[in-house]
């Protein structure tokens, strides 16, 4: 996990596996897979130290009377400055999210732990932030969206038309010993599409990533996206007629593919009984960069190629093939050196698991960390100071009376009107400076009895005196 | 608690209660019943039937492997029709809190347990949805969003400058042993302002709660806000030389109003050494309900009252004096017989209950569901269907290429677009109609060969022809 902490690299990689439909044996690597991809965002969000506060270690005494002053470590308060930050990032996921015509959904923050636990491994259970209630239920806070969005889909049954188009933002956690510095909690955009089983859907959702990227101003020589389909896996198999049974074990070797060094992965996949040929085949695929080189070594009848091709060719069309490269080892790969801004892919067989139908299901999740620290770099952040319209400011006590029917028939008009009393007029000017107010609306005695205000234009500096009921 | 169970009454009672500083002893009160107060919100959430999803009782079983389709109990999914009503609310919220020119914060929805149980009685600790996270340390699910608030302007400490007008909008929770239908968390509108130890402060909060009101649809004689002081509990001890020490256990039995019955009060005051004649005297103040009646038994120099008047003048110059009427039990009755929209008041003496300096405090909490069904009732709820601007629909697979790019040039043109594949011309009409979608683009091969695409706007059933690159 190293590879987190280390400085943000020139070109940030983004992943989206197209894994399309898998024997089911090998689905809970698949969902585990899946599960990992979030996780890998929340590992490379913990890095950051964009928008991060409170995550330094303090004891939570209360000795000396003085309550903790910090969030519980490895979360995060929101101050007026870094939820503006936030605002905007969620402005741009939401307007992504309308041009592609989704719907916003949300589930609680809370969910049942059984919902996470099913079949994911060890692993992921170790990171769970789960605990009992008083009632003696397992529950969680919840590490990915995922799950609660197909629990949604089968609850509401056959009430829902498809395709469905759903999107959502919200906190994901993970329990973890903190390292100093690490972050507990995130925030994700989930896109999600149910009943599209083909490619398509995968090119909507990378339609929208890249429309999120040209939005923020990022480029594709700053931000790549790797493809790849776990179909690659099955094709090579198929080559050397490897009985589908090995499938699912070969998928849970290859799955090392970050951890292991590649020799280790040979001597792997050579225990299972698979010939040095095969073996030297699989890992030939997997370092394939090049989608001719892939249809060179498979053959084009095969369906991965086949649906790649589909992939690739709707990208032109849609005007983002230069953000979109083929790497055959993306879909194993979970521990790149690049750190991930965002990852999804398929999920057609996640609903079965839960005991119900399947769906064809594909999704991405992206995170608000690892964006704004990259935004940050490339100094693509917008002015984020505060803005209102209008300070009123009452020069007299006896007029505050008088300064409230102003503010009240401002505010009526649509304005956004601070009222400030018993400060000095510096202080005032100052003020209005600092909060980038439009407008200062001074109530004076002698402006007030000829039913007038004095307005100064901060901008031009231009002052004047307004009638009261003319004041826009 | 039987009285949040009844049917919505047609005036709905709001409280918002100026308890102005207080002696430190009574503290401890105060906060408590500044708690109480948003799980009074709570209570009242918690029968509402708006919103709620997911809180039939069901076995969280996984005997027949199928998973549990329902949030845990208490907790609500927000399919899109209700996120779109949530949103509309908390964009109501939201506009309103930048006309008072507040800045939005937010807190993490898991805070330390000691933030909750420092000054709160047994009663609270007991709804908390507290535990103990994988490290030993006790965390809560926040009950109410005051005292982060509170914790995060300590922590900000010298660098924010005063006054200081905060609002946020965040899921509050509480754990219960659930009774049918009620509900272990609500969103919760906040505003506060810090800094600002004049009666200035209720007056921007309350007109902050008219505006909203009033964008809403709902009128005055919907709605009523009922105020008071504590102070005027103080100027009734004083006026019957009872000593300050009384003065916390004097509250502690007032704030039995709603629990006890008088008789059962008037008992308990007697048992404190208190001369029948002074019970009398507190027990006649807080029947009171009009200003002038406090000023005739207090007399017109006592702060309450000199406090109450400003306020009461102040919300004539706003323009809401008609929102507003003055009910002494108000700071003491939380049981009233309607149900609470929201609660709020002056919580001056927190900051060091926490120990740290204080700072006059004032804030209000508005939660998301007796306010819903309110506006049900009246019928007050917007058009809430779905809306989008174009459907893209190739007639031919060949054509599924050129849709790509169609709907990628609507979507860079700012229009909201769904592509539409594998489906009946009848099934897209009538999806047309079902979403409210604005235009239906027909990408047919014999237009396509002439560069053209068919255009069908559906309000007026027009139809037309339109060159690829001239559609906007």
């Amino acid at each position: 996990m190293a590879a987190w902490s280390s400085p943000p690299s020139l070109r940030h990689l983004l992943m989206l596996r197209p894994c399309l439909p898998l024997s089911p044996t090998c689905l809970a690597g698949s969902l585990r897979r899946h599960i990992h991809s979030r996780c890998r965002l929340f590992s490379s969000a913990a890095s950051s130290s964009t928008l991060t506060h409170g995550d330094i270690a303090s004891t939570h005494g209360d000795a000396d009377g003085v309550v903790e002053v910090n969030p519980p470590r490895g979360t995060r308060d929101f101050p007026p400055e870094d939820m503006r930050l936030r605002t905007w990032l969620f402005d741009q996921f939401r307007e992504v999210s309308r041009l592609m015509a989704f719907e916003e959904v949300d589930f609680p923050v809370l969910e049942s732990e059984a919902l996470f636990i099913r079949k994911a491994g060890e692993e992921i259970t170790q990171q769970l932030y789960n605990f009992e209630d008083k009632g003696g239920r397992r529950v969680v806070l919840r590490p990915e969206i995922t799950p609660s969005l197909a629990r949604l889909v089968i609850k509401q049954g056959k009430s829902v038309s498809l395709p469905l188009k759903w999107f959502t933002i919200g906190q994901c956690w993970r329990y973890e010993r903190m390292t100093r510095g690490r972050r507990r909690e995130h925030y994700q955009w989930n896109m999600d599409i149910f009943g599209v089983p083909k490619v398509r859907a995968e090119a909507e959702l990378l339609h929208a990533i890249v429309l999120l990227f040209q939005r923020l101003g990022i480029t594709s020589s700053d931000v790549g996206i790797r493809v790849s389909s776990r179909k690659v896996l099955q094709a090579v198999l198929n080559m050397y007629s490897i009985p589908d049974h090995l499938f699912t074990q070969v998928c849970v070797i290859v799955d090392k593919l970050g951890k292991m060094t590649r020799e280790e992965i040979e001597k792997e996949l050579v225990s299972t009984g698979l010939s040095s040929e095969a073996v030297q085949g699989i890992i030939d695929v997997l370092s394939i960069k090049s989608l001719s080189k892939l249809e060179e070594v498979l053959g084009s009848d095969v369906e991965a190629v086949a649906d790649l091709k589909k992939l690739f060719s709707f990208a032109e069309q849609y005007g983002y093939a230069d953000w979109i490269c083929f790497d055959a080892s993306v879909a194993f790969d979970r521990e790149g050196k690049l750190r991930a801004i965002c990852g999804g892919g398929r999920y057609d067989r996640l609903l079965s698991t839960f005991g119900s139908e399947d769906i064809p299901a594909c999704g991405f999740g992206f995170g608000d960390a690892v964006i704004v620290e990259l935004l940050k770099e490339k100094g693509l952040l917008p002015d984020m100071s505060r803005q209102i319209d209008d300070i009123v400011f009452p020069l007299d006590e006896e007029l505050e009376g008088p300064a409230s029917s102003i503010a009240s028939s401002l505010r009526k008009k649509g304005r956004s009107v601070e009222l400030v009393e018993d400060k000095r007029l510096k202080w005032v000017f100052k003020h209005a400076e600092r909060i980038n107010a439009s407008r200062l609306i001074l109530v004076g005695n002698s402006e007030w009895e000829r039913g007038m205000v004095r307005v100064k234009v901060l901008s031009t500096r231009e002052e004047f005196e307004v009638k009261t009921s003319e004041l826009e």
